[in-house]
C-alpha cells in the first residue's frame, strides 16, 4: 500500500459552508472547517443597500461561496497536516434549487456594478418563495397540455424550482434576464468557478429543471406557452449537456491552486446536492433502504430500479442519486423546527428552570420526560402540518392540528405528540412508496436529529415498523462530496472507479440499531390508522377548513 | 318609610361560605364575610385518618356549613352595624348535588362515632364522579323502559346528582344507607338546621332528583328495577313534599339565634341552588333574557312558558328558578378553566416576564396581545372540550381540538382562539335553546370572568349576535339568597310578596353593555360555520377519534 490519499468534500449550506477532509480508504473524517456566509442569507435589504426587499425573497451572494473555499480548505490542510500532493480529489455539494444569473465567462451578474443594486442580478436561494404565481402557471399549462413529466415530481413543480425562478427573473426584471448570458445553478456556478469549465450535473437538473436522461427537457412549446421570451431559454442560457454525479468536471485551475494551496489540476467534480450526495455516505447505494436525512425538515431519498410514479414524490430521476438506479425523493416539510417551534412558543417557565438548573437542554428535558409516557398515553393525536405538508399531499396551505387535549395534558405529552406526528407522516411516505412498487425495507437516518433525541429515533421505528439505523458520520453532507470526489480522481490516482466502491470503504454506520418494539407497535398502528383518517379528512379536500382559515386570515391581513 | 331593613343571602360554595348583608329596599350590598371550610374539599383522606379515598371522591364535612353561619352572620351584622330586629330574613343558596346521610333529627351520620370512619357517612359534594357506573345504570334502564322524564335532562342523569349518588352509598355501603333515616340535599340540610324543619325545595329536587311538580318523581317500578332495596326510597328516606323557591321554611331557632346574633323566628327561606338564585340577582324574572353565569365553566339559565325539549340541556324544571316560569339550564363543562390550563401549561417564559416587568396578570397581557388581533387573523380554530363537552352532546369523553398552527402562532393567538372556541360553545347552546322555541334575544353575565376579561365579552357578543348587559354585583348568589329571603320575610315583615317584585328593587346591572359589531359578526359567522362542522363531526359519531384516543390511553395506563 502507498501513502495514505485523501479527499475533500465541501458542503455549501444555508449559513455557512463546511470543508472535511477525508481518509480516502477508510472514510475517516481528518479534519474539518467551517465558514460563514458574510452575508448569509439576504432576505431584508441587498448588501450596501437600504432599499427593503418584498416578502419571500431570499437571495445570497455568490462571493460567499468563493470564501468558503478559500478559507476552508487551507483551513483542513493545515489541521491535518497533510501535502498537497496527497489531496486527489474536490468535491462539493449545494442547497438546490439556489441558482444565479452570469454573464458568459460566468461572472454573477450581482458582481457588475451596472446590476449590482438589481434584486434580480443576485443568487435566489433555495427558500426564495417569490416565485409563487409562476410556479402557479408553470403548473397549470403543465396539467392543461398534460405534459408527461409533471407526474415525476408528485404532480407540482415547486416554487422553489428552477424555471419558476427564471420566470420571475423574466417577468420581473427581462433586463436581468436579457444580460444573463447563463442561468445557472450555484452546484453548478462553484465548480465552473474551480475549474474554468461550465459542466452541469444530473442531480439538479433532474430534481430541480424538470430533466430527463432520456428525453431531456420539457419542450419548447411548453416554454413558449408559458412565454414566448422563455422559449430558447435552455439552449440560450443553459445547457442539453448533463453530466453524471461523480464525473470529473476538471482540474483545479492554477489561480484556485493558489488561493487553496492545492495543487493545480487536483480532479474536481461536478456538483450535486446536499441531500442526495448523503445517501451513499449513508452507506445505501442500493434499493431498499431508504436514507432519511432529519433536521429541520425530513428528505426521504430511496432507490428503486424502476421508474414509478409515486403520490405526492419531490422527483424520481435516473442516475439522480446512484448512477445505474432511479433516485427517489420525497419529503416532511416540518420536523425539527415543529419541535423547535414549540419549545419556543409553547412551553411554560417551569420547564425552562428545571432544565436550567439540571444544566440541560429544554429538548432534553422534554425527551426525558415524555420517554417516561407509554405510547398512547398522552391522549393525543396531531397532523405534522405546522409547515404545510410536502410528500404525499403537496400542500403548503395545510396547517398543524393537536387533537385529545385535556386539563391534564402537559407539555410532555405534547412534544411526545409531535414527535409521533412526525412519525406518522413519515410512515405515510413509506407506504406511498412500497404501494407503489418501491422497496422500502429498513431506514438510514443522518442528520441533526437522529444523534439528538433518541427517543424520536424509537418511536419513528416503532411507528414504521423499520429497522433504523444511524450514519456514523454528522457531516454527511460534505463526507459524500469527498467520497464523489474519490470517484472524480479515480482508481488511478488512489481513489475508486464508482461510487458504490467508495461507499464500501469511506461509509460507516454506527452501531446503534433502533428495533421496531412489538408492543409498541401495536399501539402505534392503531393511532396511525386514526393519523391517516385526518389526514385524509383535512388534507384531501373533505373538509376544507384550513384552506378556510387561511384565506379568512389573509382578508384579515388586508392580503386578499 | 320605615327604617330601613335588610337581609342576609349566604351563598355555600366548594370551598368557602360567603355571607352578604343587603339593604332590601335598595339591593345595596352592605357587608360581606367569607369562611373558608377548614375541611374543605375532603379528596384524599377522611379527616382524622390516613386512609386513602378512592380517585373521583370528592366529600366535604357538615360542621364546616354550620361555621360559615356562625362566623360571618355575626361578622356582617358587626361590619354593618346593623341591629338584628333589621334584619328580616335569611337566605341561602349551595353547590348542588351536594348530600348527607342523616338521622332522623337531621344528624349527619359522619358526627356519629359508630360511622365516622366510613366515607359513604359523609357529604357527597357536587363533584365526587366516583357514582358513574351508577349513573350509567340509571341511564340505561331509563333508556330500557322508556322513562319520559329522561329528556328532560337532555337525555342524561349525570352521576353528580342525587340517584346515583344514593345508589353508590347502597350500592358500596348498605349499612350506611340502613342507617340513613334521611338522604337529603345539603342545600336543605341546612335549612333543617336553621329551623328545625325539613323542608326540600324545588330547584334541587327538580334538577337533581327528577321531580316534577306535576308528575313527581319516578315510578317506584323504577327504583325497583335499579334495586329492590331501592323501591321505597322516596317515601322512606327523601319526601314527596317539596316548597316552592322563596318560601318560608320557618323561623330561626333560638339556638341559632344565640349563635349569630340574630332575633329568635327571623324568617329562614328554604334552600336554593347557586346558579339558580343568580337569576333574578341578574335582574332576570322574565323569558327572552339568558343568565350565563361565566367562571371556571358556564351555567345558561333562561325562563319559557312552556316546557320544551332542548337537545343536551341540564334540566327544565316547572317553577325550577322562578316561580310561574319553566326554567331552563344548559351548560358548557370547561370555559375559564380552559384559559386557566393554557395560561399555566402552555405560555412561554417571555410573556411571564412581561407580565411580571409591566405588574399585570397573566390573563390580563394575553388579552391585550389578542386584542390587537382582528376577528379570523391568527388562522386558529379550537374545539373547546378540555373538559370535555356538558351541553348540547353532553359526553364527558370528548376533548380539546386545535386546528390551524403554523410556525408563526403566538400565545395571543392561541389564547384567543380558545376564548371564541367558548363562544362558539355558547351559540351552539343558544341556537338549541331558540330552535326549540324558548327564545334569547339578550344575554346578562355575572360570575367572575364578565369584569375581568372585555375582550371575551365583546366575542361572546360579536359571535353569538346579543347584547351583552352585566350584573351590578359580583356576588350573585349571595345577593340572591339575600333576595329570596325578603320573599321570605314577606311584605308585612318589610320584604317582598314575589321574587320579581324583589328583582325590581334589589338586583342592577352595570352600566355597560356589549354590542355585536356587525363587520366582526360577519367573519364569526364564517368561522362559527367551520366550528359547527367540527363540533358535529367529531362531536356525533362520525369519527370517534377522540373515544378511541381515551380508550388506548386507558389501556396504557393499565385502567382498562
Amino acid at each position: 500500500m502507498g501513502k495514505a490519499k485523501y479527499t475533500i468534500g465541501i458542503d455549501f449550506g444555508t449559513e455557512s459552508g463546511r470543508a472535511v477532509l477525508v481518509d480516502v480508504a477508510t472514510g475517516e473524517e481528518v479534519a474539518t472547517a467551517v465558514h460563514r456566509y458574510v452575508d448569509g442569507v439576504i432576505d431584508e435589504t441587498l448588501p450596501g443597500s437600504d432599499v427593503p426587499l418584498p416578502p419571500d425573497w431570499a437571495l445570497q451572494n455568490p462571493e460567499d461561496y468563493l470564501a468558503v473555499v478559500e478559507v476552508t480548505i487551507p483551513a483542513v490542510l493545515r489541521q491535518a497536516g497533510v501535502s498537497p500532493e496527497d489531496v486527489i480529489g474536490v468535491g462539493t455539494d449545494f442547497t438546490a434549487c439556489t441558482m444565479l444569473p452570469t454573464k458568459a465567462d460566468g461572472t454573477p451578474l450581482c458582481a457588475l456594478p451596472e446590476y449590482r443594486s438589481n434584486p434580480h442580478a443576485w443568487v435566489k436561494l433555495w427558500k426564495h418563495h417569490a416565485a409563487q404565481p409562476e410556479a402557479d402557471a408553470i403548473n397549470r399549462i403543465a396539467r392543461e397540455r398534460g405534459e408527461p413529466w409533471l407526474q415525476r415530481y408528485g404532480g407540482k413543480i415547486s416554487s422553489e424550482w428552477f424555471f419558476p425562478k427564471v420566470w420571475q427573473i423574466l417577468d420581473e426584471a427581462p433586463e436581468i434576464y436579457e444580460a444573463a448570458d447563463r442561468l445557472i445553478e450555484a452546484a453548478d456556478w462553484i465548480v465552473w468557478q474551480l475549474t474554468g469549465n461550465e459542466v452541469r450535473n444530473w442531480c439538479t437538473a433532474g430534481y430541480k429543471a424538470i430533466w430527463h436522461k432520456r428525453t431531456g427537457f420539457p419542450d419548447r412549446s411548453y416554454f413558449r406557452a408559458l412565454d414566448p421570451r422563455l422559449e430558447d431559454v435552455i439552449d440560450r442560457k443553459m445547457s442539453r449537456q448533463i453530466w453524471p454525479l461523480g464525473a470529473k468536471a476538471g482540474g483545479l485551475t492554477p489561480q484556485w491552486a493558489e488561493r487553496t494551496g492545492l495543487k493545480p489540476g487536483t480532479a474536481v467534480c461536478v456538483g450535486n446536492v446536499d441531500a442526495h450526495v448523503s445517501v451513499p455516505a449513508a452507506t445505501v447505494v442500493t434499493p431498499g433502504r431508504m436514507v432519511m436525512i432529519m433536521g429541520t425538515s425530513i428528505c426521504h431519498m430511496v432507490l428503486g430500479t424502476e421508474e414509478r410514479i409515486v403520490e405526492g414524490m419531490c422527483g424520481v430521476v435516473e442516475d439522480g442519486i446512484i448512477p445505474g438506479f432511479q433516485g427517489f425523493e420525497a419529503g416532511q416539510s416540518g420536523v425539527g423546527d415543529i419541535f423547535a417551534w414549540f419549545v419556543e412558543h409553547a412551553v411554560p417557565p417551569v420547564y425552562h428552570e428545571e432544565a436550567a438548573a439540571r444544566d440541560v437542554g429544554l429538548h432534553e428535558l422534554l425527551e426525558e420526560k415524555a420517554s417516561r409516557l407509554r405510547p398512547g398515553e398522552h391522549g393525543l393525536l396531531a397532523l405534522d402540518w405546522w409547515n404545510g405538508n410536502r410528500s404525499v399531499l403537496v400542500d403548503a396551505d395545510l396547517t398543524g392540528m393537536l387533537l385529545g387535549a385535556t386539563l391534564a395534558t402537559r407539555a410532555e405529552d405534547i412534544y411526545r405528540a409531535l414527535i409521533e406526528a412526525t412519525a406518522f407522516g413519515t410512515r405515510v411516505i413509506i407506504e406511498a412508496f412500497t404501494s407503489s412498487g418501491v422497496a422500502v425495507d429498513e431506514i438510514v437516518a443522518c442528520g441533526g436529529l437522529p444523534e439528538r433525541n433518541r427517543l424520536l429515533m424509537q418511536i419513528y421505528a416503532d411507528v414504521t415498523g423499520r429497522e433504523f439505523r444511524v450514519a456514523r458520520s454528522t457531516q454527511a453532507g460534505a463526507l459524500g462530496s469527498a467520497m464523489h470526489a474519490a470517484v472524480a480522481a479515480g482508481p488511478e490516482a488512489g481513489g475508486y472507479s464508482s461510487i458504490v466502491e467508495a461507499a464500501a470503504h469511506m461509509a460507516h454506520l454506527t452501531d446503534k440499531v433502533y428495533r421496531p418494539i412489538p408492543e409498541n407497535q401495536r399501539v402505534y398502528d392503531r393511532l396511525y390508522a386514526e393519523y391517516v383518517r385526518l389526514y385524509n379528512y383535512f388534507g384531501r379536500g373533505e373538509n376544507n377548513v384550513m384552506k378556510v382559515l387561511k384565506r379568512i386570515k389573509a382578508e384579515a391581513r388586508g392580503e386578499a
